[in-house]
């Protein structure tokens, strides 16, 4: 039976069988052959995700003296789930929904014009390749919602991919891991599978070492998406002196390293800890204030205005606001693989529990908010038509990996709430299949009992409280997570007989309706 | 018997009898009559340690068109341990240690020149003044050593300190409390203590209720000491209307408020908790940075240098540096402060558990470079001689409250081993009495087994390994807790065959000593 795989469009492509594998061949030796005569070397990047497809384009679309210097060969598994990705970006279309236009006016420059970039699904990409750059996902596993310090990381397919590499790249080739990996990865994992790989090809280890280099992303999705990539701080190491070289020229021709100067680390193991250490500073303060804005609920206090006051000290300027959740795929689970790796990889007796814990807090807190709309309506939620504004986890941001609204929601329906939700930015929601996402913001909230300010959007930002209870029919409890609303918004909800609470702020108690 | 009131010079201070006082009554009502007449308002600063001191001065250094705005009297109580300020600082001299010369600068001026600042014992002064600055001393008790959650805060010595205020001054007077209190506490703990003896004075509450106004310093010791009172950002609050307008008007003509603008916050709670909370903010971050410090060091890692690579981000900037551990009186003591109030003041069932136990992670770090003294000196410090370079919590500066070097101390003395230290800022260590304070630097290290860089003073920064070996008349163990080796002179001393460990640098086992 034929496979296929199908796109967000909806279009299915059927997948690659023998036939086509060896069609493919023959033109990738094709392409390569040609690109070489131009003179520009040759890069395969391994996973065209969220940060893959756009490190292809960056690669693809850099030049010297307005000439390109990389031809890449984008390389994506042939799988049910992402292999339509190779067809579409083939046609110089973006495979990614951004919201940084960047991001789909590159693709057909690189693809279609400057012919710099190429997908395909064939490991045989891999053997003809000066650089390969591994974008490949690796997750974390957490088991026990809440108890981050049970959470793992399965390497399985992760160590497949690195023996593809091993089983076809040049003995001379650089390996440049920039996927978020466990601390010791580079060492521990990909070192001696290269080595196994390439002894069973005959290589001789003495003569060709495997070449590996680490550097790590510092992506952010939003509206500098591609600048993100391209214009911003990296960290980089080699396994040694020969890898590292090759990592700094690639890194230093590929992006604007004038500006945004290179760090160099001098061991694999030092940036890769680096990257997870960077993202668990982060989620450690959220959690941090994630405590003291529960006392300022209780107290009277806005603690969105002390964050503010404290900032103005420049030691304290990145103290967090309380918020709805944290969200994503980098501090979700980069404390998570720390950990991981210090009992697994290092083998050592003790984790990294401060960091892990604050995850744990991290993940519970969308439930206090589920706690606030409770009381707002009176104890439970059972029967009642919640509204969530926002599915994704960052504001203006489409993406919903691991959003505060999911834990949300998924608490919320076991406790009998009748959930709905809208977001500009989200067509579909494939982390919770039943969601059917509303695309008309005033008609979504007729009748509805709560509205959870879920999530920054500009389009909240905007939102008159009059229109807010006219499309609602009805006052409502408002949820405001994110301090969406200002003081002068609070009293006119509260003067159209809302019930309103807010995450860290406390002093909603303390303030008044205005009757007209 | 007569009692006496003794200062660090060894001098001698009867403490004043009751004669003493009735003169001093009318010596503060002929002064504060005089000074009236000069059309300056009269203000007391209550307490003069180490911010009541400078604060003082600030206050009365202040002008208006040139002109001195305010007459202070600073009040110190009679007591054995701090009686002796009054006549030192009556005399123009300062009554305090500092490594800013301004410090002692200011004092002279004040007092013999413009002669706007006077200090006394008298609780007399208070009804004098139209201002109250309350910088009495409020600590936290830590009665098991590694468990900040059993701490608490002992106000008793503060309501009777707030509890004299409220029988002597003025209703119309402002009180300002600048101590560092548990949040909670204007509300909770001084106002109703002000109404009680208020009423005790037949004074109307409904026409006169107390004044009372909240404002904290950031004062850094160090060489910006004056400073640091006096061009640096303040945030403010009042219990009333009235009390916040004459707080930011008394800020706004003491401090530069032009260049460091103030913040009002709109209630007490939120101020105080400010404090607090920025204050755990920093010890929370020293914690985890300790977690990872562990990792580095058994896994190869300079975390020093991952730390400067992270911070090159700007949202990073403030991720901290490992180290010996944490002191001083501040972040040692104000995240237990606020769980003690959470639970006690504003009785809550939860504390502010990730602030409190990150106490407990910076209370122990001391305890780490103590195990890394013993694996250097092959397993035990029982009977070895180990000389501690600084006694203070700070770089270039002298003060030792509750600093890692005294936890280091008391450990490794429990431990056996013969301990001494030198340190060119302090010359007492109260805290650890049975401590010799050293003075000649290089005489200090003779036949030492283990030299412990506790403290980064320039004078240690600049030392030459092979004048450290040769001082000390052998090879010894050298454990750096504060990054102040950099690489060159770690292989420096392990070329000179010493052992050489550092906390969070885990990268030394990988350097080579260079034989010559």
């Amino acid at each position: 039976m034929e496979k296929f795989s199908v796109s967000p469009e909806g279009i299915k492509y059927a997948l690659p069988d023998e036939r086509a594998e060896r069609e493919e061949i023959k033109v990738l030796d094709e392409v390569t052959l040609k690109q070489k005569q131009l003179g520009r070397k040759i890069v395969a990047v391994q996973g065209l995700g969220f940060v893959g497809a756009v490190m292809a384009e960056v690669v693809a679309d850099s030049t010297k003296n307005g000439k390109p210097i990389y031809f890449v060969h984008g390389v994506q598994r042939p799988s049910m789930r992402s292999y339509w990705k190779v067809p579409v970006i083939n046609r110089g279309e973006s495979p990614i929904e951004a919201t940084d236009p960047e991001v789909a006016e590159i693709f057909p420059r690189i693809v279609k014009e400057k012919k710099t970039l190429r997908a395909t699904w064939s490991s045989h990409a891999f053997s003809l390749a000066d650089i390969i750059v591994v974008d490949i996902q690796l997750d974390a596993t957490k088991p026990v919602f809440g108890d981050a310090k049970t959470g793992y990381c399965d390497t399985g397919g992760f160590e497949k991919a690195i023996a593809d590499l091993g089983r076809n790249i040049k003995p001379e080739a650089l390996v440049l891991v920039e996927t978020t990996v466990p601390p010791g990865t580079c060492r521990h994992i990909v070192k001696p599978i290269l080595e196994r790989e390439f002894k069973a090809r005959g290589i001789d280890l003495s003569k060709n070492p495997p070449r590996i280099a680490h550097s790590y992303e510092r992506v952010m999705p939003g509206r500098n998406y591609v600048s993100s990539i391209r214009n911003f701080w990296r960290t980089y190491s080699g396994i040694d002196e020969t890898s590292t070289g090759m990592a700094e020229e690639f890194l230093n021709n590929v992006l604007d390293t004038k500006d945004y100067p290179l760090y160099k680390l001098n061991n694999t193991n030092a940036s890769e800890l680096a990257k997870t250490f960077e993202n668990s500073f982060r989620a450690t303060n959220i959690a941090l204030v994630h405590e003291w804005a529960l006392l300022a609920e209780e107290v009277g206090i806005n603690l969105f205005e002390v964050v503010k006051s404290i900032r103005v000290r420049p030691t304290h300027r990145n103290l967090m606001n309380p918020g709805f959740g944290v969200g994503g795929y980098c501090l979700t689970k980069d404390p998570v693989l720390a950990n991981w790796a210090s009992l697994n990889i290092f083998k050592r007796t003790k984790g990294l529990e401060m960091a892990v814990h604050s995850v744990d807090i991290n993940d519970l807190m969308p439930l206090h908010s589920l706690e606030l709309a409770k009381s707002a309506l009176g104890g439970t939620v059972s029967g009642k038509k919640v509204h969530l504004l926002g599915a994704s986890y960052l504001n203006d941001v489409g993406d919903t990996r691991h959003s505060p609204s999911e834990i949300f929601w998924k608490a919320a329906a076991k406790e009998g709430a009748i959930l709905s939700v809208h977001d500009p930015l989200v067509k579909v929601w494939p982390e919770v299949p039943e969601a059917k996402l509303e695309t008309d913001l005033f008609g979504s909230l007729k009748d509805k009992d709560a509205v959870i300010f879920a999530v920054g959007h500009q389009e909240y930002l905007e939102l008159d409280p009059q229109k807010v209870v006219e499309a609602a029919g009805k006052s409502l409890a408002i949820i405001d997570t994110q301090n969406l609303l200002n003081d002068e918004k609070i009293m006119k909800y509260l003067d159209l007989g809302c019930e309103v609470k807010g995450v860290g702020k406390g002093h909603i108690k303390n303030l008044k309706s205005v009757p007209k």
